[in-house]
């Protein structure tokens, strides 16, 4: 069986189910960490800073720093200082998003921007929707971090960011570039981060529809692992299959 | 030419384009009265209290009372009456919707609703958007005022209700049952209120998409005036064409 010199890791569902340990996914990191394989945790998380998200691993034992986790929100950003890098923002979204623009230095602004960056926003209001509209209408580029219709909470499944993205959408009639997870941007740009090519990367998550998608979009070979949303009677609807499924990631420590 | 006995008119591009004065509106709706033909002014608008709407045409000295107007909040507060008189209600919205359903004295609740009712709202929260949602999935009938994606403001185009549903329907994956024009459930519940039944009322409207369509699909025979939206370029695009077409409602005087 071919051995992969980097990994790319899903979070939710792949390192743990929301506050929910799973002891399986310490081991398979800690096996690779003790190989010198070089891995990143990519998320289509927007709202958290990535020294937030490393927090929250070491709290379930899980090696990680901060610069071994990606966001969507860094994507984001990432993607548009390859294209502009004294880009105009306007941005609806939370911590996360706002410390990743930062990071690279663009200007935040509300009327005529460049671009308009939409993440998750908690502290949404109509406001921010007619501000982003008219951004979009003026011309600006419109980038959502993903398109996850729903969050789920302890409340029940409450909206999430692609609902929130699609008043832009609908009203403008501009649809936006998704960033995370399954398109295949946020791929090529953790690739870079890790500095791996496709062909020597693995992609393990828990979700067909954004992980598995997301690899199979940028060419890389994909580990689907079933301690998350895709079942396995899920997963006998769709045609084209993970290059490997487990049922934990302890199956897998013997492969890398 | 037939003469109508009932006559349903729209509102902005149709009586006033926002707070500009259209003054052949005014000689037509005095000529309407003048013969003692019934009419209604139908408006998507669920914001605003008839009394409201009544008082902005009233200032246009557009002959108007309360009894007159007749909104998409009100449609949709005649439309739960028709199937639940005791109905629970979760509302995004504002006073006009708010309004409408405190005259048919349903309960308003925020968990377990039997309907969730979304009107513009320029006070939206994601925590009412987590209400709404949650609400949906929990088996609640999901109304809408109406679809109109945009709506015109001196700022440019914002967000319109359409656009703050499609949150909703995006999340949860429900279709919402939308009242406004240019469905046919508005236009039925207009033609109740006047008393009047389809063959004997003429839907009078500036805007192909919402008021000819909805006056198509109820049923009901049309004229489009050009004072609004609908160009006579753009009305060329369409196959199924309005029975009657005026650049200016002075030009239908005669045939009232």
């Amino acid at each position: 069986m071919k051995k992969y010199n980097a990994y790319l890791i899903d979070l939710d569902g792949t390192m743990y189910r929301g506050a929910e340990r799973i002891e399986e996914a310490v081991h398979f990191v800690k096996a690779i960490q003790k190989k010198n394989i070089r891995y990143l945790f990519v998320t289509n998380n927007s709202s958290r800073r990535p020294d937030q998200i490393a927090e929250k691993l070491i709290s379930f034992d899980i090696p990680a720093t901060p610069e071994l986790v990606f966001t969507s929100s860094m994507a984001a950003a990432n993607y548009i200082a390859d294209q502009k890098k004294d880009a105009a923002i306007y941005m609806i979204g939370e911590e996360g998003l706002q410390h990743a623009l930062q990071e690279k230095q663009f200007t935040f602004i509300e009327e005529n921007p460049d671009y308009v960056v939409v993440g998750i926003d908690r502290d949404l209001t109509y406001e921010k929707l007619a501000k982003g509209c008219l951004g979009i209408r003026n011309g600006a580029t419109f980038l959502s971090t993903n398109a996850d219709i729903a969050i789920p909470t302890e409340r029940g499944l409450l909206p999430g960011n692609g609902a929130l993205t699609s008043v832009f959408s609908v009203s403008t009639g501009v649809n936006p570039i998704f960033i995370g997870k399954p398109e295949s941007i946020i791929m090529e740009q953790a690739l870079r981060v890790l500095g791996a090519n496709k062909e020597e990367t693995l992609m393990v998550g828990d979700n067909y529809d954004t992980d598995i998608a997301a690899g199979m979009s940028a060419g890389i070979d994909t580990l689907l692992v079933h301690t998350g949303v895709t079942s396995k009677e899920k997963l006998t609807e769709y045609e084209a299959q993970p290059t490997y499924v487990v049922d934990s990631l302890s199956a897998w420590i013997d492969k890398i």
